[in-house]
């Protein structure tokens, strides 16, 4: 059996490990059994995901002792609201959910949202653990304990903070994974980079190519290394109070975008590449930011197949959108500013005015 | 100005004042701005309290410097459901609700679990302040961070903790409360005597038909000493997962006589009133409790006019009332022992078998 590559994420009697792997589905019943007091066990999934890797997870989990059983919702991230919370909340309790059930998310980071969510509420918060099967999932959304749902005002406007019990990343499993979606992914690892760490921004400039292509001889300690870093953040400052706020870098211009194309034919990471790059450039017009920081931002953006230039949307119609992020101080617009790879102008996003807006 | 009294909840960075006193709620909005960096404070109340304190509170806000709204949902527990929390959020985001918005939930224990859900979830949280205006709420539910709703399956199934930024009593909004929801509130004040403090029970003993007029020399001191009780047991356990599960003496029995009338007709005090008095009488037939106690039980609670004796449903039907109670642990029933007032037997909830329910 190949390596297992183990990250902790440290937050006191909340701590859990994030494992990174390869045929990590299959042990991960053992794994929750001995890491949580869990009588049943309750999959969440999408179709495609559930068809896939279901009964390999429900085997694992039954075979460890547990009650286990699955609950398909609808793939996509339109259904990750509230109406598909309440139709959990409701087929939870008909198995007989009580706090010694865990919740299971396997998928990407809409499964995992919305099962940490549902986990998050139901009895004023039950267990759950996440299983990513997407790059994005394994690097971002599973690890930190942000869940929520979107309402139709806006993406993920309604959640809450809370950290599963155990995140398995499998690598295996992204195998299947579209090369867009496998991009998407990668936009955050390059995120993480330019905010912390340059030997890793480097390593992905080297690499690009082979890390799309799944390299198993590289591609494991990328992710771990992208787990790290949101594990390092994520400890410091669970409630993005301080300097987990600099995981929005390129999150302003994201969702303002996604808006525009109302959450449509644009991936989360494809907003993000072009975010971070609408950040940079402007931050370097501004002369906060290192000239030539927002090119390389793009350049490796381009390698993994990432779109880098905004949508030619009205100047106007990008103010109306950013005027609905949740992440605003009055009329004034955050975003986070780095002064160059790895380094960042200050914990706080500065605050731009609207017309500082190009 | 009469004296204030002040309890402090003890959680870290979480920690809070409750405030207990006299034309409270004048001074709120001045305490809220001192307290919080909140520039916007929306009161989340319902009609008959609204029309009654409404623009007081109002007034106090808007001259501290906040904007500040009001929203009314409708009144009764039935209304403590997820479609008035989307209602909530939809009316919030309307009036430009962001993370520097703070709720205020001005009401009995409905709006402070309702509003302080919406404040939990609401962009994966926003602080919140409570403004009790029974009894209940303020011995019990306005303090520990409890919040919640109803589902059609049962009371309190969807929620978290989220603990208020501050809670101000103003005892003179009682003046106007029913006397028998002054005597539900009071159930609480028995149980915590009960559980924790031989003397205030005494205290309540000498003093009930006092207590029910609101007597000013005596009521303040008793809700502090309550407020105190409850502040102690959650600090040392926030989460319930040990000595605050002792707050649920005589609610295994309460919440299935709720549910067995469907909710309506009975207060939330008078349910537990009767649980706590079939938990001791149960307890000691079966020689774990000291002989005597649920008389004594029995006896204060009918003094503040609280019934005592379960309504007469078959055994059949407690029984599977019981079954559904979010608490249980496989098929055995949690009841909370007390060894005698004061004394109670165990950390844990007992377990008791189907057999041993009378």
């Amino acid at each position: 059996m190949s390596r297992i590559r183990r990250v902790r994420v440290d937050l006191d009697e909340r701590s859990y490990p994030v494992l990174i792997g390869s045929r990590l589905l299959d042990s991960v019943g053992d794994r929750i059994v001995r890491g949580t007091g869990a009588r049943q066990a309750v999959v969440v999934t999408v179709p495609p995901v559930g068809r896939r890797y279901g009964s390999r997870v429900l085997r694992a989990l039954r075979g460890a002792g547990l009650r286990a059983s699955r609950i398909d919702v609808p793939d996509g991230d339109a259904t990750k609201n509230l109406r598909q919370v309440a139709r959990l909340y409701d087929a939870l309790l008909e198995r007989g959910a009580d706090r010694e059930t865990l919740l299971v998310a396997l998928g990407g980071g809409m499964v995992g949202d919305l099962t940490g969510f549902t986990a998050a509420t139901l009895l004023r918060g039950i267990p759950f653990v996440q299983l990513p099967t997407t790059v994005l999932a394994m690097v971002d959304s599973s690890v930190g304990g942000k869940t929520g749902v979107n309402l139709p005002q806006g993406k993920n406007l309604v959640g809450s903070f809370h950290q599963p019990s155990l995140v398995c990343a499998d690598v295996d499993t992204l195998g299947t994974l579209p090369g867009r979606q496998r991009a998407a992914g990668f936009a955050e690892v390059i995120k993480k980079a330019a905010i912390w760490d340059a030997a890793l921004f480097a390593r992905l400039e080297r690499s690009a190519e082979a890390l799309m292509d799944l390299d198993p001889a590289l591609l494991p300690a990328v992710i771990e290394r992208a787990v790290r870093i949101k594990a390092e953040v994520v400890s410091r400052d669970e409630r993005e109070q301080g300097v987990r706020m600099l995981l929005n870098f390129g999150h302003t211009m994201a969702h303002a975008v996604e808006s525009l194309c109302r959450y449509r034919g644009l991936l989360h990471g494809e907003a993000v590449a072009m975010g971070m790059v609408y950040a940079a450039r402007r931050a370097e017009e501004l002369g906060l930011t290192r000239v030539g920081t927002s090119t390389r931002l793009a350049e490796l953006c381009g390698r993994f197949g990432l779109p880098t230039e905004l949508p030619g949307f009205e100047r106007s119609a990008y103010l109306d959108a950013l005027e609905v992020d949740k992440k605003k101080r009055d009329s004034r617009i955050r975003f986070v500013v780095l002064e160059e790879i790895e380094v960042f102008a200050a914990i706080d996003p500065r605050l731009f005015t609207a017309r500082e807006i190009g």
